[in-house]
């Protein structure tokens, strides 16, 4: 069956102490909302509407960046969730279906469950779970297999009290009845707002199903602290690790390995401890990521290795058996086979040829302080220590350039580029030297009384 | 009423296995002995005498550092805790109102704690916990809500063991009342010490009041091995991390972020994983601490960028939208408004105007062997990667260094300062060079075999 | 009485979805397999006999690294445990005294365990354990004190089944009644395989002696996905630091330290976060290293301070006292008492005596692309900043170089070296060139449109 989107994203978060809405405080490199959008999107809806409210032209920008056809609506006032889904009822007009209810503040919930309850041959089918304690969320009330109502905690008598399975908010309710319904709420409660909830107790009553699809308490965690935000982080986090490992990946201490939402890692690529994955970062497999790395918008080849203490920026593309070494910066930059780069090196803007080897201090200069310019270097060129290339410049193959030189002229192919004065050794003269200065000091020291 | 601290730190703590007295060893970048100072410094005593014995001397210097008006008194033979606390006495003359009497090797005594101990009514009151294994603990004896004797684990009874209310050492008493019982102590049992444990009861005997206030076990920790000050830097950091995500921190990672004693983080700043603050941090507000940043010392302002790999050093200061990147270390310098220094680089001992690029590579060459030098860069100036700036030296606003430069005279506003020596380019040299290596290379190998 | 023993490192380990078989994983530092054979190794047995099977070779390779002396035999089919040790039963000819079998899987098991089971008085020793969940393991059915058999969790009956004593799979076994009993093994079964476990049955069954020995859980651990590959590091790393505490060091986060199998560190050595230790160090006492280092081969002297960001390669050796400071690389270098080496610097292939001072930004150009030269710096000598030393190269006691110098001749005692380009300085040339910049800049985007 066909089915439709609505993500509640309109609420500020106020718990958050943030000037920014909770949906756009990250997990894993990507806004809270994102979450919720990919794992609505595996289901190929036919419409996704995001509802926003507190700062919505950030939150509607956000969700556009996830997904170009997604449908922002506003809810101008925060009048509750039934208020909020019937903004999106415009937005569904001759849609036939299932429209699935979402929050943009729970990104950990799972596209199986989504599933579930898409695929679920009720009217309405509502989203449970068994909390570790149940207190203060609101109870399914069942009669057999069948959903008859949405108690709210502080409304539900004491039987109704003892029961464990808790709302877990999300819902699949057929398009037209979800219309009908939401139309038909009332606010004449204490807070005057419209709670979609009441839905299922309006649709029993008109005759029709309702039922439950359950999940765990972790897939319904919403984001409105800063500690929930850690915690939705760290649950994340374990899944992804865990994933990796049935994946083939090593890592020798996962609890230190950070991955963005959607890092990709290779069979038998071993991760030591203490890497920070941002987003789009491709390792391949048998690839070595030593400890104390940072990487983001990179491709890493089979066989390469990197770190430790390297710095991998977007649009830096390892090829296979590339070695980037410690306090080494690449940005922008395509290494092709066999290249090393092994200390204290930024590159950036830059193509290196296979089996070229990038000495200690080698700066691409690539900003003259208004523009960025290329630089180039063939195969299996000798980047000589400390060298400054400034670009725009070529090295050709199998050039080599001198330690300490600044190349501001192309080099060809098997030349050699040096730009260096002459040492010049003087005798004596850094034991003369020594010595005045501790006098100036001395002297200074006794001024200084 | 009036309070006066008498904080216990004699001891040695042999099972540390160190040379180091318990109390001098660090949580949090301060010594054990500070955190319990200045947790008993927020009641603003009136006195605050702190009693040495090991080490008396390391432990003194280290309390005065804290506080310069802290009295010090030796505890020159370890006698027991009675002992301690007389010699404290003569350092007691004269005052009237309430002493607590704390413990230096307890860092984690919370505020809130000592204020109700400092404001209870009774002449004597005891700080009491529950702990999850009360065996080793002394039991707290009550009579109703009178507290009538502490009774050593090994010394009680069956019915007095039972009892679950243990002691945690604190105690606040009537000054003219501690003088008298701490007096009246006798050494008169196996060890031959004098226990303060035993005042409840004298006092209880003489018809004065006793009364209990509680707290978590968790704040009683003493720090008599490694694992517990491991132990407790782990309370400690637990503590501050939820304090700051209360305050609006984002932390992406809390587990993987160690604070100081003494670091203060502004609303909405984000730090990533692994993040280590010494003391003396400031942040203010909407920064962005990237992954692997070690920081002390330092003021980071609204809207700056710090990391991956930074290392902020005593008196460094950022001012607003500074960005210090990747592998750059920062040590006394001032760095205004804009300030952009991207990659490799060590500014010591220099003030760079705001809107200033510093190159790759730039180093302040502060220190000539025997003094060091400051360096001083204007507004909207342009330094060259590879720039080295030979302090004191000044370079104008919107200037320029060529990259590879050495900078050892002043440069004028809008000057370009270069020191390059040309670029020579040798056809064909390169190939020449490397098969000449290659020949003398396999000569070497076939001599060696 | 005299061991041997004989570990079964067979298996491909599937689960671990890798090449690689799971025997050569690492945990700290070292492969699975090693971990097993060193515990073994301290019982000085008269011989280690390795069984392998998938990728026998690189197995056997492994193995021999570890113990030169060790005998490897190819189990060229894995039809069962039983066939595993009759593999090995040729390299057992003239042994008497006791056989341990051990698998090579289980990195885990310790001295004491192995002590224990070597000394028992019976024919027969099986390893216990009581697990948190038998459900998947064998039974050890026990007649007062007598092992009677083992039983397959599957084969067990209820009462069996009720049994909480586990078998850990190892064995120590009389030498001539393994060999005895193996022969006698059958594989009539489902499996078609011999299994070891059936010869406590047997040997009952012919009237000699079996018993348990017992161990924790943790010890038994099996390495077969790469979860518990994750799970015996941690198991590792907790050991490994708490003995570290109890021999007086302090780490400030024992979590975030990573040891390898042969770290040694001395007492009151403080460890900051976020420390990896790869395999070959040493660190003598009181040396102090701080949060992000990278430590692998290298000897650190009392006194000494490294880090933070700083990373140590094999060879490094830092005499007492010695200073290394951030994004600084040391490899295969001498550092002599009281050297600086602060900065954004490579050491490589050098020796620089006492109390020099190594200027930021310093490189030892140690490769000429083809081959590797070393750099000779004498005492109390000053590397400027940014000195290139291209190697071979001299540096006598108390000399100078320039900052910026490339240093390719020798430089004699208290001599001063310097190769720089004087310093131009053109007024106004800043200005003009931004300005053309910026016009430059303006036409491309004017172009571009």
């Amino acid at each position: 069956m066909a089915t439709a989107l609505i993500i509640l994203a309109a609420g500020q978060g106020t718990r958050m102490n943030s000037d920014l809405p909770k949906v756009l405080h990250k997990v894993a490199g990507a806004p809270v909302l994102a979450h919720a959008m990919r794992a609505g999107a595996t289901l190929e809806p036919e419409r996704m509407i995001v509802v926003t409210g507190h700062e919505g032209e950030a939150v509607s920008k956000a969700a556009l960046e996830v997904d170009e056809n997604v449908v922002t609506v506003t809810q101008a006032e925060q009048l509750g969730t039934g208020h909020a889904v019937a903004q999106a009822l415009p937005a569904l007009e001759g849609f036939t279906g299932k429209v699935l209810i979402l929050f943009g503040d729970t990104p950990l919930i799972r596209t199986e469950t989504l599933e579930a309850l898409a695929g679920s041959a009720t009217d309405i089918t509502v989203l449970g779970f068994e909390p570790a304690n149940p207190r203060r969320y609101g109870r399914l009330i069942l009669s057999g297999d069948m959903l008859e109502r949405i108690v709210e905690a502080k409304d539900a008598t004491d039987a109704e009290r003892a029961v464990t399975l808790c709302n877990g908010g999300l819902m699949a309710v057929e398009a037209e009845l979800l219309s009908d319904l939401v139309t038909g709420l009332s606010n004449d409660n204490v807070a005057g707002e419209y709670y979609l909830t009441e839905i299922v107790a309006l649709a029993r009553a008109k005759g029709r199903s309702a039922s439950v699809v359950t999940c765990d308490e972790a897939e319904t965690l919403g984001v409105d602290t800063r500690a929930q935000l850690a915690q939705a982080e760290a649950s994340f986090q374990a899944r992804a690790r865990a994933e990796a490992q049935e994946n083939g990946v090593t890592m020798t201490a996962p609890e230190t390995v950070f991955f963005a939402y959607d890092t990709v890692i290779g069979r038998d690529t071993v991760i030591a401890p203490n890497v920070v994955f941002g987003p789009g970062v491709t390792v391949e497999s048998e690839a070595e990521i030593r400890a104390f790395c940072h990487l983001e918008g990179c491709h890493i080849s089979r066989g390469a290795t990197v770190g430790p203490f390297a710095r991998l920026r977007p649009g830096a593309e390892l090829a296979e058996d590339v070695h980037v070494g410690n306090f080494v910066e690449i940005k922008n930059a395509i290494l092709d086979e066999g290249v090393k780069v092994g200390h204290l090196t930024y590159l950036g803007d830059a193509h290196i040829g296979e089996h070229t080897n990038i000495g200690a201090g080698t700066i691409t200069c690539n900003y003259d302080g208004v523009m960025k310019h290329r630089t180039e270097i063939g195969k299996r060129a000798f980047i000589g220590s400390d060298t400054m290339l400034v670009a725009p410049v070529k090295v050709g193959d199998g050039a080599l350039t001198a330690s300490g030189s600044v190349i501001t002229q192309d080099v060809p192919a098997e030349a050699l580029a040096i730009s260096r004065a002459r040492q010049e050794t003087k005798p004596g003269l850094a034991a003369k030297l020594f010595e005045k200065l501790k006098q100036i000091k001395a002297k200074r020291q006794k001024e200084a009384q």
